[in-house]
């Protein structure tokens, strides 16, 4: 009988064991959030990896080789999420991060408070801080953007964004990287004096690097609380489209470089392990503009951040989560276009050398000065596009479009374009105008509309859509299984939660 | 020592139990496909749902109701898959059913044989059948069409449809139903005098059922082999489109009364069980057509049919394995608009009580014949349609499309598409008749086009896309889990064969 007791005492054990590893402490954590990032963006990744790496992206045998296939979509578990929000079916990203962050629905442009605006909520970087783990936030947007946000701040309207850097000034979480501030001297939070960030950053003990250089040395040199931002951030205190980054910003850090030092510096074998929540914010910004390309561009160096996490997975694989999404999906991008049916031809978009940003703020730019005062009086005389030949270079040579193999309708959207972005004008209605052009400059969105309908991927808004998402992870034993199925995106948050053995979601503050 | 022993031995076979369970015979199997279904078409179902229901799909609180989601989506179990097949990023349905069925990537059109149309392959529903379970085979687009064909037959055409049908009628497979056969009396195979199916069917013991009555009569009093065609098939052999159904052929089956009548005719407590593959083809169809209420009814009607699996699978939880999946997007539906943003407005799709093809081939074809003798003379003059109060009240009684609340651009493109449809011209080039219209009838794609922005529906394509699919599945134990993970398509045909312990695959015929 001793010996029974015995056996039956063992299996008990390993049970409680097995329960404990289920619920446990995961040491090391990653969240990687794609803004605008659902299945096409994925699929349209790899079919340009598949053509850029010299295969065919109409062949299955080369779609499907390892090499050709994200990081992301390798990982062995997989799910997907509802992104709604508590009042709309296409989120924001305010109230989709405070779902990952918080648990809660709320509305779209609030971060880290309810529907009402009027209870605040932990989110689960605070939660982990206050558990022990030094947390990281890093993101390609500024570190004021809603996304980042919601894991260290609570605020009514995502556009305080000088509130929000206060927040972020007082968190005393160790690592911030990325981008810049969009208001780091003001308007300050409820009609206060202007609140300087910087001398908040330095009075909370931060340190603030912003070459590469520095940031770099952080790998060999960790601090305790440090704060990361490249040096070059063309626009809205961002760092540049990594199309752009690789082709005229070399001195900035990728995300994937930025999530390298973050690890480096915040690795603490002896310690409670660390939460490292990293954004590719302007997936989404590339996918609002419809730029195919600056999309790809940006979801491979937000891919490439995962592969660090990954490497730092094969270093530590009984201690380390890596969950992987998006907020909700950006464009109504679509793997296939009217005009090319059944076929694919990814390699057209090979020769865009900048995003539809970088060519609106310079060539486009210097284009536009030169040329405006001689054509807009004649903007009524047909073909003023077709027979400028500056203009169809730049078009050869930033996007690689070649407007000779243009059919007529394509050649007369341009020449719209052309002439509402030049002069102000076109002779097309109000809704047409917003419909092909949305609110941005009609020559550029429509030059990346036809680039990415020869390639065969189609756009249908400028605007978030509601489709579900996909969840990837990897990790520690059972704990990754969480995110198998279809849930909630608040569910995330509760899995998170639970994977990091932090308090039940939602926490008041 | 000997308790030790005894306690090994009993741990042994407790793993041997365990490994048994987990790649045992599943006794009941259902394999559900919606062609041309992925995220898109759930969700805007889901959306659908939620207002139908009297609840908003902008409110995060409805459209979580369990009553406003589909079954598909609240299966445990989800997964994700790459669609391309083996030279094309847009699969079709012949080289898809092909993966499913045999594991084998294969050429577009081709069915159950290699891309080189010289080995022919055996489906998961034959050596299903060669185990000793009973078969079934259920389609709402005609019987020989690719999808179910994969499941019983090799060819190297799809539009060889009485081979197809042949190959059918010598399968021995005790259940088929849905639609018809599109070339029952031939061509023939290889230039053979025609080959009359009935006939074969007759002869190979198939009992051939094709009204309302009849054929839910096998619910009391099955049958060993029998082929059930609904008594109306308006399009191709084709069951009609659900929102036709309930509208228009009240004598039809739907697809989910089809599957439960299968279901009781094929159960057998004491054999070996059965297998069912359910196809949900016009959900393809209609979105070929850019029209968003005949997807989502079609959708409905398919998610139905799950329904009548699980609750199958309430009374047989431990035998039944559920799994449901599309081949590929069709389309490229997405969740939002550029007229719509951030809003969307399923209210407006709640008054069509037709499909594009049912009002194109009925109220299109009578006003078409009535107005084209004194409208295309005058088709050069403005207005034609906005002055034709028939018209305008057709596109009111059919679809809900209320003109005067439409703005210039809509009028202007309705306009063009009505001069198209009623006289053959209208002042587009070419491409951009093609790019509004695809193969569609001008007018009937226009005011669905229309119809579904002002929802919030967007489509970027008449043809298949390449965005990867989710899986959903649920049943016994762990079998389900192996539906977990992001994986290729043929990989859904080995794990299917291993939940019923079938030989590995692709087997050669």
């Amino acid at each position: 009988m001793k010996k029974h007791l015995l056996t039956a005492a063992l299996f008990i054990a390993f049970l409680l064991t097995a329960t404990a590893v289920m619920a446990g402490q995961t040491k090391y954590v990653f969240f990687f959030l794609g803004d605008g990032m659902a299945s096409s963006q994925i699929q349209a990744t790899e079919a340009y990896l598949t053509t850029i790496h010299g295969g065919s992206a109409t062949l299955a045998e080369d779609l499907l080789k390892p090499e050709n296939r994200l990081n992301m979509s390798k990982m062995p578990v997989a799910g997907m999420q509802t992104t709604y929000d508590a009042h709309a079916l296409m989120t924001d990203s305010a109230s989709s991060a405070t779902a990952f962050a918080c648990g809660i629905k709320t509305l779209s442009g609030v971060i880290g408070m309810d529907e009402n605006k009027t209870k605040s909520y932990k989110s689960i970087a605070q939660l982990a801080h206050e558990s022990g783990k030094k947390v990281g936030i890093i993101t390609s947007v500024s570190l004021d953007h809603a996304t980042p946000a919601a894991y260290y701040a609570s605020v009514s309207n995502r556009n305080n964004m000088n509130d929000i850097a206060t927040q972020l000034a007082n968190t005393g979480y160790e690592f911030f990287g990325g981008g810049g501030f969009v208001s780091p001297e003001g308007p300050a939070r409820d009609g206060d004096t202007s609140n300087n960030i910087w001398a908040l950053l330095s009075a909370n003990g931060y340190e603030v690097r912003n070459t590469r250089n520095a940031i770099l040395d952080l790998k060999e040199n960790p601090r305790d609380k440090v704060v990361c931002i490249n040096p070059v951030l063309p626009d809205s205190s961002a760092m540049p489209y990594d199309i752009d980054r690789i082709n005229h910003y070399p001195s900035n850090l990728s995300l994937a470089e930025m999530t390298e030092t973050a690890i480096a510096n915040l690795y603490n074998k002896k310690g409670k392990g660390f939460f490292i929540m990293v954004e590719g914010g302007k997936i989404d910004w590339a996918c609002h503009a419809n730029d195919a390309m600056a999309t790809i561009g940006d979801m491979l160096d937000f891919d490439n951040a995962v592969g660090a996490a990954l490497a730092f997975y094969e270093d530590h694989p009984k201690d380390t989560l890596i969950v992987v999404t998006g907020d909700h999906e950006t464009g109504g991008m679509s793997i296939g276009h009217a005009t090319t049916a059944y076929k694919a031809y990814y390699d057209k978009l090979l020769a865009q050398n900048s995003s539809f940003q970088y060519f609106s703020d310079n060539q486009w730019a210097a284009h536009k000065t030169e040329w405006e005062e001689n054509t807009c009086p004649n903007v009524s005389s047909a073909n003023n596009l077709a027979s400028n030949s500056e203009m169809l270079d730049l078009m050869m040579d930033v996007f690689g479009l070649d407007y000779d193999t243009l059919n007529d309708y394509q050649k007369e959207k341009l020449e719209d374009a052309y002439d509402k972005s030049l002069c102000g004008t076109n002779d097309n209605t109000d809704a047409e105008n917003m419909l092909l052009y949305g609110y941005y400059n009609p020559i550029v969105v429509t030059i990346t509309h036809i680039l990415n309908e020869q390639a065969s991927v189609g756009w249908t808004s400028y605007s978030h859509t509601g489709v579900p998402v996909p969840i990837f992870a990897q990790g520690k034993g059972k704990i990754a299984q969480l995110f198998s199925g279809f849930y909630d995106n608040t569910d995330i948050a509760k899995k998170m939660a639970d994977a990091m053995n932090l308090p039940d979601l939602p926490v008041e503050k």
